[in-house]
This record gives structure tokens, sequence and C-alpha cells, in this order.
């Protein structure tokens, strides 16, 4: 009897871990979420994924022969360490890709950034697809673009490719180290309009908050016109760059859409020689989690591109 | 009898056009300078580069068989017009490809910007070699680069990715239109150099006197200081976005290497996660003919990669 192959996508975010198994289509058999828990340890999060990850198996493929595994992560991940993931302690001491090889010994196993998990996502089966080349923009807790060209999401000399939240704001910040600066992700990013908007509101709020309240308030429209002014010239300058035909934009943020949308297509009607489409990521939330299943896919070895994602 | 093959390869710049002849492994048989005299029309400087390579061709290529086309220009080049070439007078509306494959018919013939021929070069027999991602930088009367991926020069999807001289340069460049606004190429450039200097330093200077003067003159050592701070600035966003294992400068100012590299370098240190390489280009004043020759032997259908290049 031969069975059936299934991959397994996992999604480490700081907030909640994402599981899920689907066929070689990419058609999802089942998923489910876990917390991060960062407080708990970096080793017990895994452990908890890892065993979340075997019980989903057995329960919606247990006539399933596992044929690879895909994983995102914030941070960089390596086999022996996770670099740039500051905000989850231990991150970047586990053994990240080692553990889940070791979790399924003879399974082929991938891993991405979550950012680039996500563009994957949408260069196979989203809104980039087609695309040369495309930028894909992550707005969520913090801030990262993919580069997609050539069919392939550029992973960069040390994986790194993308990681604009480290981005000089001015010439002023030339010369000046990283950690003594003000780097564009404390601007321009969720946890930024969070912080931002709380010190400068006089009541705690979240980046959705700011959005909703800039439709009346207009301390709260300064704060979100600032944030979006600043954005668009990051991505105004990358898409002098890149010359993509289109920028997809995903993460918590776009659930202000309406409110990101006419800045940044003024903004690059404005600058940008051949101006770029833009557009809200088909799979705005959940795309590192569905790039881990492209991943699985990939790594299964099989030739992607069907339209089977639903 | 069977006839050896030869390529052709021709740069128009602003100021001469270079026409070149090579056989196949890229050995050079001969090489012929015109001016541009972009005053007379681009009409009679694509006439004169035409009877010039003919010439060429019968004098050192005689018994060989023409195989491939390769034509590098200022601007972004098409079969029937030359977009973002506002320097050279009529150049927008010459039907750039199709002039070249009428004057040699049957021979395949393949466009580039100048710029993304030098990268050309510099990836198949130049300082680019291997690099992936890589990043080739322009510092001559413009500024542009010219982005290397997966063993290709990337085009972008109008063929105007790289072309950064059009830069924001601050935030408060957003929203403007790009001839209501200072772009950075009216900043940083050899042309911006010239006209700064001469405006500041009390008479005509050149680019490269800027840069002389500086070693010992306060005020022009200002104009370099400056001049090397807002390069670095975008060369640091450049490289956090695309994480290119090395970084390549080509064009005339590297005649002043020794007081650009210093500031580059220190700048990529301090801002960049995964700070790459640094070096002047292979060929740092020759690449577009160079690129336009591998260009050419790329259109006879030969794979490239062999070292054969002197």
């Amino acid at each position: 009897m031969v069975s059936t192959p299934a991959v397994l996508g996992l999604d480490f975010g700081g907030t909640k871990i994402a599981v899920a198994v689907a066929d070689l289509s990419g058609r999802r058999l089942g998923a489910t979420t876990l917390e991060s828990r960062a407080g708990s340890g970096a080793g017990e999060a895994m452990s908890r994924c890892l065993t979340a990850a075997r019980e989903l198996l057995a329960e919606v493929a247990p006539d399933h022969e596992l044929a690879g595994v895909g994983a995102a992560t914030l941070g960089i991940p390596y086999d022996d360490r996770v670099e740039l993931a500051p905000t989850f302690p231990g991150w970047g001491e586990l053994p990240f890709g080692r553990l889940i090889r070791e979790a399924f010994p003879d399974v082929p196993v991938r891993l991405a950034t979550d950012v680039k998990a996500a563009a994957e996502a949408e260069l196979r089966w989203g809104a980039l697809t087609g695309c040369d080349p495309g930028l894909y923009v992550n707005l969520g807790t913090g801030l990262a673009v993919a580069i997609v060209a050539g069919g392939t999401v550029i992973t960069g000399a040390h994986g790194a490719s993308g990681e604009i939240g480290y981005n000089l704001r001015s010439t002023a910040d030339v010369y000046v180290d990283g950690d003594r600066r003000t780097i564009l992700e404390h601007v321009v990013s969720g946890q930024a309009l969070e912080t931002t908007g709380t010190a400068r509101l006089g009541r705690p709020v979240t980046a959705a908050d700011v959005f909703t309240m800039a439709r009346t308030d207009p301390a709260a429209a300064v704060l979100t016109d600032e944030f979006v002014r600043e954005l668009a010239a990051h991505l105004a300058n990358l898409a002098i760059a890149l010359d993509p035909s289109r920028i997809v934009v995903g993460g918590g943020l776009v659930r202000s859409w309406d409110q990101l949308e006419p800045g940044l297509r003024r903004a690059l009607d404005a600058a940008v020689p051949f101006p770029p489409e833009l557009s809200v990521a088909r799979f705005p939330t959940d795309a590192p989690l569905i790039g881990a299943l492209a991943l699985g896919v990939e790594a299964a070895g099989v030739d992607l591109g069907a339209e089977a994602f639903a």
C-alpha cells in the first residue's frame, strides 16, 4: 500500500506559532495555533510546536507520508541559530533547523524568514504571480520586504535581504551604528505606531486604534500621515531601484489599507519613472504559514505552480 | 569554407561612442571611438557609429562572420525609442534597436542600458563573478546601479531597475514630482560635483578637480564629504534591502577611489547587518563596451563563463 504524501508548515511568530498540514497541491488538511509565550523560553516554544505538529499530523493525516517540512520564523533561520530575532529571548541561540530536522528524520526541510515565506506564498499562489520583479512588503509588528525576481524570492548573501527595518532615515544616520540611531522600524511598524500613539494620544492604543482615530482625531491623523510619508519614501526608493511590476502589502496593518493605499499610491506615482501596481496581498495575515507549506512542497521536490490553493 | 564568428559591441555615451569587435571568447580584435556630438543630432550619431562599426569589422575581422551584436546606451533602450535620456537631444525618439537590427540583418542583437551592460561585464568577467546577489554602482557623469541576482542582471519590469539617480533625498520629497524636486543625481554624480564645485570653489572645476583639491582645501573637502555621505546613505539602504556579497564601483569618479572608499566602507560597516565587500570594478571605465561585447556573445547564443577575457 502506497501512502499519500503530505507536507507540514510551521510559522514561528513573536506572539503565536501556527502549524498546518496540507497535501502536495497546497490544499489544507488541518491547522492549529499556539501561543508563543516568549517568556517561557525558546526551547520550550519549539518543543510545544513540534508536539502540536505531530499531534496534528496524527489527527488529520494519519494515512499520509510526511514528504516535506517548511518552517518560517521571525529572524533569519539557520540550522544552528536564528539571527536578527532580538524580541524573542533565547531564539537567537536556538538550533532552529537542527531541532526541526531531528524531529522529522529523513524528511526534507526548508527554512525561511517569515516575510520571505510570505512572499513565496504570494509568488506561488497569490498577488505576485508572474511579477518579475515584484516586491512584497510586510507591515506587521515589524517592517521588512522580500524581493522577487526571476521567479524566486531573493535570499541575499546571508539570508538577510529585505530587512529594511534597519534602514537609515537620513544622511545624519550615516556612520552611526545601528544600536545608536533610530532605525526605520522604530518609526515605521505596528509596534512603533502603538508606542508613539500611546505616548502622544494620551491613552494606550494599538496601531489599528491609531488608524481608526485618525479618521476623526487630528492628532492621530498627524501620526498616520507621518507614518505613511516615511514608509512611502523608502518604498519609492526601493521601487526606483528595482522597477517592480507590482508591490504587494501584507501584515496586520493592511486592515487599515484604505488609509495606507492613497498616500503610497500618490508617492509612487510622483517618484518612480515607471510606477508599479500596488495592492493588498492575497494572504494578508497568514501568508507566512502558507509560505511555509509552499516551502514544504518545494522541499518534497514537487514542482509548484498549480492553482490548487484554497 | 566555414568562417570564424565575431561579435560587435557598441556603447553610446553622451560624449563618446565606443565600438569594438571581439571573438566569441571575448578577445578583442579591434576597437575605435567616436565623439558623440550630441548637438548634431541623434540620427547623425547613430549613422556615424554604424558606418564606423562596418569599417572596423571590414578592417579587423574581414574573414569572420558577424554572429551577434550588443549595444549599450545612456537611457533605457527599446527597438523604437530610448527612455530617460534627456541629456542627448533626439535620443529619446530614436528607433534605437530597429536601426541597429536593420544595419545588420539576420544578426541577433541585444540591448541594455550602459550601466546594466557594465554590470554584465563585471558579472561575466570581472569583480562580480559569483556574487549572488551583487551590486554594481556607476559613478560617472550620472548615477545609477545594477542589481545582480541568480547569475543575471535584473532588468526590471520596464528595463528601468537601478535608476537610483531619481531617488528621493528625504521625506520632504514624498508626493513631489521628479521635475519639481532635487533628485539624488542632481547632488550625487560627476556632473553634480562639477556644477557645485564650480559654484562654490570660485573657479571652473571638474569632479576630479574637486577630489584633488579636497586633499588640501577645506572648502572642497566639505563638498566631497557631503557627496560621500549622501551616496553612502543610499548605498547602505540598498545593501540592507539586497544583502549583496559585494558592491563594485565603476565609472569615471573611481579615479578618486582612495577618497571614496573609506567613507563608503565605514558607512556600510555601521549600517548593514551583514556588511558586503566593497571594491573597484575590474573594468572601471570601459565596462559598458565590454558588457556590450558580452551581450553580443550572448546574442550569438554562446554560453558564457570562460575566462578568455583580456
